[in-house]
């Protein structure tokens, strides 16, 4: 079969079809629409029945997240502690990325990034150089001079504040962040994304004038990121925490319930008082607020915040005048939120023990359309299927690149919907028996619900027409 | 004024609009959009007159592009070779690398992401750890264990394909590609983005059964990335080079021509021929392939081609079946793209001595509507500006966030047009002395062709709903 491959700029390439992710019809029909084919993406899956996957290198301890990504090729061990990122997670950490860039846009963030080597004379002004001890990479350039790989950028969104000169207040409050890979030395790196040394962290700066001020900004930012796990529909608890090497006096973690957390969670059953075991002074069985009730829980950190006060402002001289153009140092906070590890801690606490499921907003492919068995009575029915998913492509744009065919049409179509259900696909499409009825019937089955839905092409373009995107 | 922000999920933040990139209009109309306020950019402009801004440390070369950039607070030094990158050139490079993604998935790459530490052993095996010397940063970690940062993902991408055993050549060519930042401890980094030491770069590597079929994917690849600069409407020239230390026997350099350029490109007056001098034995005056005359001119190189043939595939063991189901090593490619060095060699060629000139598509805002003067004639017309900013934001769904409103209305427009020249919006709408007729005439400056349009509100929505965005 030969097939035409208009590219972008109208130049013709042609009987490359094998070497594309996409079947494109511009030889059936007109316009760019394309199927994008399950036996195309990189890894190929090999989720064959049973197969052992090595999980983690020897004595790593591992978990269920961990399992899951590395049996459905999401991720590929290199170094210890550092993953390559396949397709489908760069896909759903791009989308995770996008969602967060859209609420930071809401309360004003704005996004710079900054450099991965950061000089050991930052460091030292800050006096963390020493304390950080051997979680910090350390390196010499070919001038002998120290670096570390930076875990987090206090130091250096402080310096590069004050070397704008004396901002106004009028700027306030300003909130820098960036989406940037992280570095930390773990002693003990495991659970995959969970706890890696090498990383992607979102992280923010901001920049006030007064305490009170400064307060308000941690609210602003803390709401913020109760609504990213809102959206992604991640249950949390906000608890208070221990601000460590980071410092400050006000801290609290975003913390997800889930066995495997390697946070002790303190709640109280009466009252809101929530906070990390490790705050706690002596070991308390009743709340400090209400004399209620402590209830234990273990917890994975997937963000944390920081009222950081002065503390780097005032070694770095970074400055706001005030209403009467008088120079005052800069309150600051920070605010982490760990990219690669929420969709661990998302998958880990939202999954079977065979299959995954995402967060849906970033699951990275929402549907998948299986194609009949060849062979199978139902393989008749195979351009119906080839056709609902063209005309999903055509009416439906915001599922455009969203929907994978999966054409590996010598296998049942039992066999591949255990594929799709441990790859996650928040719905997948099959040709079951009542395909063969007159009109055709279609199963759609919501994997996060565990519902089916018997649909006319119709219905299934109607029903698919009203997921929420984004 | 007291303004009520609603958040995304409902819920309801007062007094807070000083907070804000944004001045939201709930209390003013129903609907979310926003103007997007200059005055709370950061950094703030201070492009007043001609304060001299210090370009670059000590002894160090300089640019048009990097004391443009520096002016404009696009880049902010921290180390040597490496900047921090401002909000304006975080969206430019967003912008660019979601093109790039747009070409690479029509020709079927897959976008992966790789770990900047790799282990010594990787680049030992491939007999590159001594060869690349002391351009290579080089760690240990807290077990004693040698890492680099990678400046590129030759070995890592082979072992990585290794690892996934026997893949059938059904899979042929297999394109993985990222955009990540990579590490070059460069004996002199000059020229801002141009010759850094951490910088971001696009690379890909492709995997074939035969030199025939990687030679076809190395065209089909090279034709993106031609499309990549036409779209840009940078103008290149794609000239023979030498592989160097990443090996292979062709290798082409995509070359922006410009006076800086560290490159030395001869180029045949009479035929196609084009190549890095360095790949010539001798000093040639002709073409070597027709006698023509060669043309010499300086370039920034900011794409590379290589095939490799089997050099990784041979030593990490990457296998493809063919169709007989004997395992084949895989013939590669690999190409790169320096994002941005792309983004800095872009406002090299195009600017002019004072103005920044961005490829259009990817200016990090397309347009600025300057508000009138406090105080003119024309500030009665304040009103009609502000109704233009926010018509347009409801009429042209694809410039949400593409408008910037400068609201410093204490300073002249002639001084705010200066400052817009300086940062490179493609579009600036003013309201000229034309704006007191009945109906109010616009001035709609382009900046990439040097035209002033004169336009009513309608002539100015119809003008821009036809601007190409991606």
């Amino acid at each position: 079969m030969e097939v035409a491959i208009h590219s972008h700029s109208g130049g013709l390439f042609k009987n490359l079809v094998c070497g594309f992710l996409y079947l494109h019809r511009s030889c059936f029909h007109h316009g760019r629409s394309k199927r994008l084919l399950f036996s195309r993406l990189f890894p190929p899956m090999n989720l064959h029945g049973d197969k052992e996957i090595g999980v983690g290198r020897s004595g790593e301890l591992t978990c269920k997240s961990q399992r899951l990504m590395l049996q459905a090729g999401l991720i590929q061990p290199a170094n210890t502690g550092c993953f390559h990122y396949m397709p489908y997670t760069v896909r759903a950490m791009e989308k995770l990325v996008q969602l967060i860039d859209e609420e930071m846009k809401l309360i004003g963030g704005q996004k710079v990034n900054m450099p991965t080597l950061t000089s050991a004379n930052l460091w030292k002004i800050s006096e963390r150089w020493d304390l950080l001890g051997k979680e910090l990479f350390r390196l010499k350039d070919r001038h002998n001079i120290d670096y570390c790989l930076s875990p987090t950028h206090e130091e250096a969104v402080t310096e590069l504040v004050a070397m704008q000169g004396n901002l106004s207040y009028k700027q306030l409050p300003l909130m820098l962040y960036q989406v940037t890979r992280k570095f930390r030395d773990e002693p003990k790196p495991r659970f995959g994304l969970l706890r890696g040394r090498e990383f992607y962290m979102k992280d923010m700066y901001t920049f006030d004038i007064s305490e009170k001020a400064a307060k308000e900004t941690y609210k602003l930012v803390s709401g913020a990121y109760g609504r990213v796990f809102d959206r992604l529909g991640l249950r949390f608890v906000k608890v208070q925490a221990d601000p460590g090497s980071i410092g400050g006096n006000l801290s609290h973690e975003f913390q997800l319930p889930a066995e495997i957390g390697e946070d002790r969670l303190l709640m109280c059953s009466d009252c809101h008082f929530a906070a990390n075991a490790e705050t706690m002074k002596t070991v308390e069985t009743n709340c400090p607020q209400c004399e209620g009730k402590l209830i234990e829980n273990r917890g994975i950190e997937v963000g944390h915040t920081f009222y950081l006060g002065t503390k780097y402002s005032q070694v770095f001289g970074a400055l706001h005048s005030n209403s009467e153009n008088k120079p005052i140092l800069s309150e600051m906070g920070c605010f982490g939120l760990g990219i690669t590890r929420i969709l661990a801690a998302g998958i880990e606490v939202l999954s079977t023990e065979t299959d995954i499921r995402w967060p849906r907003l970033v699951a990275p492919y929402q549907i998948c359309v299986i194609s009949p068995k060849k062979g199978s009575k139902e393989e008749v029915c195979m351009d119906l299927l080839e056709s609902l998913y063209d005309n999903l492509m055509d009416t439906v744009p915001q599922l455009q690149g969203e929907v994978v065919l999966d054409d590996r049409s010598h296998l049942t179509v039992g066999r591949r919907l255990k594929d799709a259900n441990r790859l996650g696909y928040p719905y997948v499409i099959i040709a079951g028996r009542r395909i063969l009825e007159d009109p055709a019937i279609f199963e759609v089955n919501s994997q996060n619900n565990g519902r089916t839905l018997f649909l006319t092409q119709e219905g299934v373009l109607d029903f698919l027409k009203n997921i929420q995107m984004a």
